[in-house]
């Protein structure tokens, strides 16, 4: 990807790149998706360039579609990073050395690069991690356990996942996280995990049934053995417009 | 400015700004900082481009500092603008030909730019508007009479306004805009005045108190005919602490 974007560098803001944290849940853990390529030894977000000829967002849109398959998923962003040395020379020169790309090509590349940071929450069944050639590997990790990331791409991760945490006190969460039906202990640990801290039962139960966002389906889990808990859906509908307006807060 | 900029354009990030939304609050208003120049009709956020050797953090610091005289301020980026037309060419040609800039080195500034929005709180009797030359006007504007701005400052204005309303539920808010010493009404109205409706008094005296951010003085506010109300004044370690960690929320 890099070698177009260098070839056709005219197409392309200068110094202006994107960076997406992916989250996705799954097996009670919140996972992000994350890139290792060849020519480091460090893990990666996914990231990409801006073209002129498309906004910011659209760029980041893109990113997460080419990485996972999804379209229309919702994307947030974050921050926007910029400190000088972020991305220093002797970083850009291992790159282009890999990839081969000749000396006055490369200058576009060798230069202070500012990055938006987006974020997203993803269905994890139905993303489709996507490496680009044969040398990259794309993989769902651990939040607690992620790697060591090239650049400034910890910082970037920590901040989208205090924004997560903090957005959870403004807008409903999980409905691009959780199967279409779900149990109420499911959508706790998913505020549990994104949270990193255990919750109380009831306390969790009032407060997420006061939003009114649930449905709760004629339906028990199948598959216990007994005292089966209740599946819920998402009231759609009412979903977006707390998604919108907000939880209720304070003042 | 410009014209420096330009003639030094290799000292600066390209196709990158900053933009500052700065509050004041006095006389019961909300008030923002907005510039006047001759070029255009229309009002303009303040704001400046991103020197290769400043963060983009620095680089909105000292847009605050030329604009307002005042150093150590707290200023929090609050989203980046890239739409593709944000900035038309027509609009750089208008700016160009007002400084009388060359053709050649205008194209520097006739392309497409991306901009950080900035969000400060201010002290208004401690800033000190500042033009730059003697063709711009700078002036406090009470939130509630916005005039015409040009490109998308409408939009980084509303998007300001609204993460500040947000972040009321997040954050005590008060520190930089009263005077040292304040009374309960006062920062109730502080408070309405952001949110932009009426507060129950009572509500407001308890949830505000239970933040344990304030000092009762010993001292009635004088000048006031009877029930002079008590004056009170931020704990401000308290205050710093719960500006780090948050109001306690929900979960």
């Amino acid at each position: 990807m890099l070698k177009e974007v260098i070839a056709n560098k005219e197409n392309y803001q200068p110094g202006l790149s994107t960076d997406c944290v992916i989250f996705g849940f799954h097996d009670n853990q919140l996972k992000v998706l994350l890139i290792k390529t060849k020519y480091s030894e460090d893990w990666a977000l996914p990231g990409g360039f801006v073209r002129v000829d498309e906004s910011i967002d659209e760029g980041a849109v893109n990113v997460l579609q080419r990485r996972t398959g999804l379209k229309g998923i919702f994307l947030r962003q974050f921050a926007t990073f910029g400190k000088v040395n972020r991305n220093p020379i002797a970083f850009s020169q291992k790159v282009v050395n890999f990839f081969g790309i000749p000396k006055e090509e490369a200058l576009w590349y060798q230069r202070r690069f500012v990055t938006i940071g987006y974020y997203a929450l993803v269905d994890f069944l139905q993303a489709v991690p996507q490496p680009e050639g044969n040398s990259e590997v794309v993989e769902w990790i651990d939040i607690n356990s992620i790697p060591s990331l090239i650049l400034d791409h910890k910082e970037i991760f920590d901040k989208a996942l205090e924004t997560l945490r903090m957005e959870l006190n403004l807008v409903p969460v999980g409905y691009n996280l959780l199967p279409e039906k779900f149990t109420i202990p499911q959508l706790q640990k998913l505020y549990e995990t994104i949270l990193g801290r255990k919750l109380d039962r009831r306390n969790f139960l009032r407060k997420i049934t006061s939003i009114g966002i649930l449905n709760k389906l004629d339906e028990k889990k199948s598959n216990v053995a007994h005292k089966a808990p209740n599946l819920y859906s998402f009231d759609k509908e009412r979903y977006e417009t707390v998604l919108n307006n907000g939880l209720h807060q304070g003042w």
